[in-house]
C-alpha cells in the first residue's frame, strides 16, 4: 500500500492517535486504512456415510482435494457463506448444522469456520473452482492429497468425534 | 474509494475474470480490492456470579455499557484478540473458554464473537477507551443502558443457560 484510495496522496506508516499500533494512514486527507483478519467459510457436507470434497481447480494448492469453503463476502452471514461456497464449488445445496471448528492462522490473518452440512441427497457437480467433486466414506479420503491444513485436520478430527460420540467445538490454532 | 492503493490509477467496479460478484479494480495495474467483513472479538468475563462490564469513553455508543470486545488484529487468534481487548478495556487479564455467541451483522459486514471467560481475581481497571468498568450481578445489569444488541443477545442468553444449565454455542443473525 503506498497511496490513499481517496485522494490519491501518499500514505504514511504512524500510529494515529489513541490507538497502539501502526496503520496506513493517509498524509493529507488523515483517513486510516485498518487491516484485519479475513474469514474463509466452509463446511463439512455429509451424505450417509459419506463426505464432499472437491478437487481445487485453483491455485494454491491446485489438484489437491479440499472441503468446500472461501472468502466470506460483505452482506452475507457466515452460515450464508458457507452453503454459498458449497454450491458454487460442490453445485451440492446442504443444510447447514453445527458449528464444527475454528481454525485460526494469524501468519495469513486467516480465520476458518466449518460447519457441518447434511446433504440430503446426493446431487452435485462441479463447480467453476473446481476439477472434480465426490463423496468419500474416511477410509477413501485421500489423505495425501488433501490442500490445507485446516481441511485435514477438521476432517481427521470430525471423523474422530463420529466414531467416539463425541459433539465438541474444535479449537485448531496453526 | 477512487484510487489504486499501489499505482495511484483510477478504480473501476467490474466483475473479475472468473469472479460472479462486482470488485473496485485498478484500470491500469489490474488489482482486485476485495472488502470482506470484519471480526469483533470479545467475552464475557465472570467473576463468580458476576460480570464485568465497560462504559464506552468512544463513539459510537458512548456511556453506554459494553462486555469488552473491539476489532479482531492481523497476526492474532480469536482467542488472543478477545484477551488483548479485555485487557484494553478493562485492565483485566482474563482465562478464555469456549465459545458462546457468534453474531452475524452482514448490514455492517460483522461476524462478532463473544467467548466465555473467567476472571480469577476481580482485579480490573478502567481502560482508554472506558468510562468505568465494573462488575454486575444479572439484577443489576444496565440493560436499558447496553450498548449493542450482540451484547444484549448475549448477555440474555448467558443468564438464560446458567439458570438452566444449558451449554450451547448461539448463533444470532441481526
Amino acid at each position: 500500500m503506498k497511496y490513499c484510495s481517496h485522494c490519491q496522496s501518499e500514505l504514511i506508516i504512524t500510529i494515529p492517535s489513541g490507538d497502539n499500533r501502526e496503520r496506513y494512514t493517509c498524509s493529507v486527507c488523515g483517513t486510516i486504512f485498518y487491516q484485519n483478519p479475513r474469514i474463509i467459510a466452509g463446511c463439512i457436507p455429509l451424505y450417509k456415510e459419506r463426505v464432499l470434497l472437491c478437487r481445487r481447480a485453483i491455485e494454491p494448492r491446485k489438484g489437491y482435494w479440499t472441503l468446500p469453503a472461501g472468502f466470506m463476502e460483505n452482506g452475507e452471514s457466515t452460515v450464508e457463506a458457507a452453503r454459498r461456497e458449497t454450491w458454487e464449488e460442490a453445485l451440492a445445496k446442504v443444510d447447514i448444522g453445527n458449528l464444527f471448528s475454528i481454525c485460526n492462522i494469524p501468519r495469513l490473518n486467516q480465520v476458518h469456520l466449518y460447519y457441518l452440512a447434511n446433504l440430503p441427497d446426493p446431487e452435485f457437480g462441479v463447480g467453476a473452482e473446481s476439477l472434480e467433486v465426490d463423496l468419500f466414506c474416511e477410509a477413501d479420503v485421500p489423505w495425501q492429497k488433501l490442500s490445507f491444513s485446516t481441511v485435514k485436520q477438521s476432517l481427521q478430527r470430525f471423523f474422530h468425534d463420529r466414531e467416539t460420540g463425541q459433539k465438541l467445538l474444535h479449537h485448531i490454532d496453526l
